[in-house]
């Protein structure tokens, strides 16, 4: 299964895809997509609309990993992270692709073994598990790629149940 | 001057076109398009997307005005309301249309005269203003009629300084 995990952000939208196979996770693709500030919304917006489209063409990823809302921040990033969250769930949607949401602590619990793990221990086991020789230059290309494990991981373990 | 004025949110995003010609404003179109509850949200933003997109087709309006980011409101709201003021963004920045936001007590004021008016005072003055024989069904079509008269004005009130 070909998984996108996506961390969703108006100046900086991580995205990683990887291929899950009986248990076995390999990195496909990953990057960021970084929009210039002092740029209007909707241009950003639309940038990322386009990369993103992009990224399923090239990848053609069959699910889209994404963290749930989050509660914890200011009302200010909750807003701005919500547009281009919602901006990546309008491109699923249109390429078809289910969208799976996970809580962070899921996602910190899946990667590291560990809930409150830290973005240090996470990038360190991100790394670990898909053999990377060093990990990606920003953090936000890191935490989709760590979502997207998550979601790898629990289809292992949904599938080792049954 | 044609203005489609956006109202948004995620289960109601209101819209409203008006034509601003030598100071007189008259409606064209409004409405609100609803998205079904219990329904994920990368469908509702789809729907959101394709019904925009249809209204813009439809009127062929020069400018979007939207309400900047509210601050007052609690993080959840913020972030549904961001995803669903993201897919608007978007659609304006394809159909290459300017977007211009106002600061909600800036629509108060430009409306009724008075920065602190209540929903009911915003509501009587559109109606009067668009010489509407009965106000929108949903206060969300009001509101989006609302910003759009104040772009409406704010063009009259910089012609006026020329």
């Amino acid at each position: 299964m070909r998984i996108l995990g996506i961390d969703p952000g108006l100046g900086r939208m991580g995205w990683g895809v990887i291929e899950e196979e009986k248990a076995v996770i390999k990195p496909i693709g990953y990057d960021c997509i970084e929009t210039p500030a002092k740029t209007p919304d909707e241009k950003r917006l639309l940038l990322i609309y386009k990369e993103l489209t992009r990224v399923i063409e090239e990848y053609q990823p069959e699910v889209m990993a994404i963290e749930e809302l989050f509660f914890s921040r200011n009302v200010s990033t909750a807003f701005m992270v919500g547009q281009a969250r919602g901006v990546a769930l309008l491109v699923a949607a249109q390429a078809g692709i289910e969208v799976i949401t996970y809580a962070p602590s899921a996602v910190k619990l899946a990667v590291s073994g560990y809930g409150s793990a830290d973005k240090k221990q996470i990038g360190q086991m991100v790394k670990a598990i898909l053999k990377l020789k060093v990990l990606p230059k920003l953090d936000d290309t890191t935490d989709a790629l760590a979502v997207a494990i998550t979601h790898g991981f629990s289809g292992k373990l949904a599938k080792k149940l049954k």
